[in-house]
């Protein structure tokens, strides 16, 4: 079998642990040695027409039905990233080329992030080291610079989309004595429930949660799904954690119900990145915004690059790939 | 039975959830209306004499041979706390009373704050978040501030002590893709490879994890257990937590170590408490500096609540306490 990566030095390296690539070593593998993103597309034209597998990632140019015309024995297209919505033509279906990604190594990390996350802003993280840092030690008993502190035990968790990032993160949370409330309009209750979460609806989850975290995908369906109301419904120092994409929640609105210190916000995205340097996100006493590194910084770029090992060996081996997209899921992907 | 809670009114109000409390209600419980500490040795004389079980917390002044004395029907003393060793004289153990405290439950809330600060420090969200405030956003692909952004993914993670809190914390880190190394005189290697860690000696410890984790207890014997030659054992971009005590550690020795700004620390504690208003931990860029908060605040005091009806319970129906202490095991314990 021959796999053609179509992907730069910097990212194999980056994504790749050397560990990982031997396991390859009974297939043949193509690297190209492009450094950057425009001498892939000529990489592809010289290697595509042997290609039995193509494995995408960050920087790889979107495909086009022209690229995919000059690989006639390809089987399929693995991404070793995450969102494949902005890469692939839609004729991949029609072609009958399977379709995976690395998205649930990804979920796993963005998932670690959130619950790391969710902890520091029940238990006031930021606050409490801020108020040290400005000569202050803890006076009253559970509250610092006006938040509450407070543990996991007992906490209302809302979760908005059932993504791979949210399964995984209601995996972690079944070590902690928490309530889970989810909201996902493809997730029936009953599935919701095999999760550890009880399915409510949107409105509901905002008004109840203590902490509501955002897992929904980037779709036009999706654009500014938090607003003005939404916000406006959260309890008293309740947190909002954003570790899935910016431009789903209003800003505007967020930024207002903010100003009112009733609320907390710790993000990881914003709409669009970077983020003006005025904006209100980076100076409100009582948001913590980070650069967007809740998933595939560091090591956890290697997690991804064994989760695509792993994948070319099932796609060898005939099996369904662990990361495979069906036609019908990808309409609700990002 | 008669269970005398030698606690202050506050103390209760804070730790004892009204729901929990009811189910004590085949019991005869007496509670001082007492809101500060000097009145409870009064309240004990009138009603030490009836008692068959003393609950005391925080804020119980020390107990005295005198007040013991007193006691003659007393079978146990159940602490709604951590920490006994200040509490209770030495006659305790003569006299046949069973010894118990709510340490395990209290663990488990240090243990999430710790789990919490472990994945904040890797992935760098204090650094992170301050770059972001200071107008920044992520340029350099994993390094913010000189700190390199990392996942738990492949992370050696480093307990210095067994305690009950490392205990639960080796639970939560099953569900991450870690290599924890632990240390600890008083556990053989065969049960640290049980919970889920490899036994090794303190400085291969420091010498080997990305995150070193203090859980030993505070004793004389542990006094600036942590010092000079331990620190400068610790990896380039290393993180020490300290969510134990203080004491533990030599603190100039290790302010030394981060002014180099090779290491990083997220610490909840110092010696003493709170530190100097000019104190390095307080300025130094390189530390994370909470005000002991990492348990037993807000929310997570009900939980000890909840333990120590379960183990009023417990001993009602003649049962071991889930959380007795024996005579030997307090010789190890803070």
């Amino acid at each position: 079998m021959r796999v053609v990566f179509l992907l730069t030095v910097p990212i194999v390296e980056m994504c790749f642990d050397p560990q990982d690539l031997r396991r390859l070593s009974e297939h043949e593998t193509l690297f190209s040695s492009a450094s950057t993103a425009d001498r892939l597309a000529d990489f592809w034209s010289r290697h595509g027409a042997s290609a039995d597998l193509l494995v995408t990632g960050w920087k790889t140019p979107p495909l086009t039905d022209a690229m995919l015309d000059m690989a006639p024995k390809l089987g399929g297209i693995l991404h070793a990233a995450g969102s494949t919505r902005h890469l692939l033509p839609p004729s991949v279906w029609s072609r009958g080329l399977r379709i995976a990604s690395a998205r649930e190594s990804l979920a796993v990390g963005v998932a670690e992030t959130t619950l790391g996350l969710i902890i520091a802003g029940l238990k006031g993280f930021f606050p409490a080291a801020r108020h040290v840092r400005e000569g202050g030690w803890l006076i009253d008993a559970d509250r610092v610079q006006g938040h509450k502190i407070r543990e996991m035990y007992q906490s209302t968790i809302g979760l908005i989309g059932l993504s791979k990032t949210a399964r995984h993160l209601l995996r972690l949370l079944k070590q902690f004595e928490v309530k889970v409330l989810a909201t996902d309009p493809y997730v029936k209750a009953d599935e919701v429930e095999r999760l550890g979460a009880t399915k409510v609806e949107l409105d509901e989850l905002m008004a109840s949660s203590d902490v509501v975290s955002l897992h929904a995908p980037a779709l036009p369906e999706t654009r500014h799904m938090l607003g003005r109301s939404q916000f406006s419904l959260m309890r008293d120092g309740a947190i909002f954690v954003n570790t899935a994409r910016g431009m789903i929640v209003d800003e505007d609105a967020l930024s207002a119900e903010l100003r009112t210190g009733r609320i907390w916000a710790l993000l990881d995205v914003t709409d669009p990145e970077p983020p003006a340097r005025d904006h209100p996100f980076r100076t409100l006493p009582n948001v913590v915004l980070l650069p967007h590194i809740a998933g595939a910084v560091g090591t956890g770029c290697r997690r991804l690059g064994r989760s695509t090992v792993d994948q070319i060996l099932e796609f060898a081996a005939g099996l369904p790939m662990h990361g495979e997209i069906s036609a019908q899921e990808w309409t609700i992907l990002a």
